[in-house]
């Protein structure tokens, strides 16, 4: 009875507009698929492109606040969790998915592609970041799945629920 | 777009047949009501029995597991959020829940009915324990709310709702 | 090598005079014993006159601090630990304390003593509030140690730690 | 009142022999200087060896540990903080150490480095990962110190400090 949850990660006000553009699109694919998504939840960059997306579809989305209420929270979020536990959210964010996708790149970004490195859960990758590709890539070569779209990195995510 | 979250918190393993009787038919009211049930999650009394009867009327399911991984999870959540934090998962319980149903009562379940009011948060007591219904309505009377049948329950949360 | 480590949970802006005085009486006492005390670490009622008291005798004093930073972190306070976790802390708190001595009664108190009862940890409970004694003392007779002095708060400890 | 706190994050099961030697003398180091040790305090690797140096010098050393017990701790922990929540624990090292040392690289060293550097705390690399050296300097070039040797990793430590 368990749904599929796929966990989209990326920067909030760092975000570039490609970052926000491929969010979009990586929303709405999930819910074409009928995954739950699953993301930060904050009503900024990534977080509330991917949401926004999925609704736009009619999709199921989950965000796992860091805060201790929902002054911050997407308008696009179907069910918030809050934590009030700040960054230490990233922790069940990746644990709860089934895969991770990280749509751009900044430190707390790199923060949940390490830590689901840690929980081995496999990562997604699609972003311009080169280094970052590089050297999560070689941390851990059969657990880090780069992309270059939105749509492969769905194929992908695909194949890995498998 | 955000869902209505109402959090059935009560004993695992030390629940009684009155707790699980109790928790399944406030689960079937929860999902008739079309609120999104939030628990514990785990396999076990008051968690697996309210979120089989949100399940029986077609209800969304959602938990809140302590352990790292889905084993003990109930076969009737929808939504499994794994934090991997013990019982320190119990204050997400409560802060994202719109109201919090304690539904028996028991140590862990104590903490929870105690850190929601330290959260400000509604709390519906169903339980058979004079002594916790004491305790607990002094230490805040606005925020305790004392019920005897899972009805009742369901109508002081409708209430609390508006 | 590891210390004993001594948790005292008590009210902030809630503690009473005589909560707040017995607090500075536990902390001196439990300093003088070479016991570490721990706390939540606030600048505020029994968590800042425990470790007044311990400091005034010398001893080394840990707060576990619910915010992301020390803006409000006890002056008494030798190791800060910050968990920017709110309230998930207390059960931090209780884990890492050999005995727990909740010294006064309010909500977040109360879920101190729950989750340690959860987790099986000894409590002892020097507190005016007569139903939290009563409630306590019938969910776990045997992890309940009721005292009505910070001295026999001590002795009681000083007899479970051996 | 409150004390220096230098964190130092490295691998456990997967510490390279140079990652324990490096640690060793970070540790001795860190308890001539006077500042109290916090790490992840296991009784592994990079965690077991830091303590160790430390120990040596008599200093004070503190151990975030991520189970709900002691039976993982390493043996040169003075004071034991037992979060049960696994490594969500990360954000609870960084947050508390006034200057961040990662000692080797592996995917839970390098969660706490971004996440360090998403909380604007100041990281000293000491690693071979040339590939985690240049990832991290382009994702905060002001935050991200490069160094060599464990010597010049406390130089550069006191003078952030100052």
């Amino acid at each position: 009875m368990r749904k599929v949850i796929i966990g989209v990660m990326g920067p909030g006000e760092k975000a570039t507009d490609r970052d926000k553009q491929n969010a979009i699109e990586l929303g709405k694919f999930i819910a074409q698929k009928g995954w739950v998504l699953l993301s930060g939840g904050r009503n900024s960059g990534v977080m509330d492109a991917v949401n926004k997306g999925a609704k736009e579809q009619g999709g199921l989305t989950i965000g796992i606040i860091p805060t201790n209420n929902n002054t911050q929270t997407s308008d696009y979020i179907d069910i918030s969790i809050v934590t009030a536990m700040g960054n230490a959210r990233n922790n069940i964010n990746v644990l709860s998915s089934d895969v991770v996708i990280a749509c751009g790149m900044e430190a707390g970004t790199a923060s949940e592609v390490a830590i689901a490195l840690k929980a081995k859960k496999p990562v997604v990758l699609l972003t311009n970041n080169a280094d970052a590709k590089v050297f999560f890539k070689k941390l851990n070569p059969n657990l880090i799945h780069i992309v270059s779209t939105p749509l492969e990195a769905i194929t992908v995510t695909s194949k890995l629920l498998k």
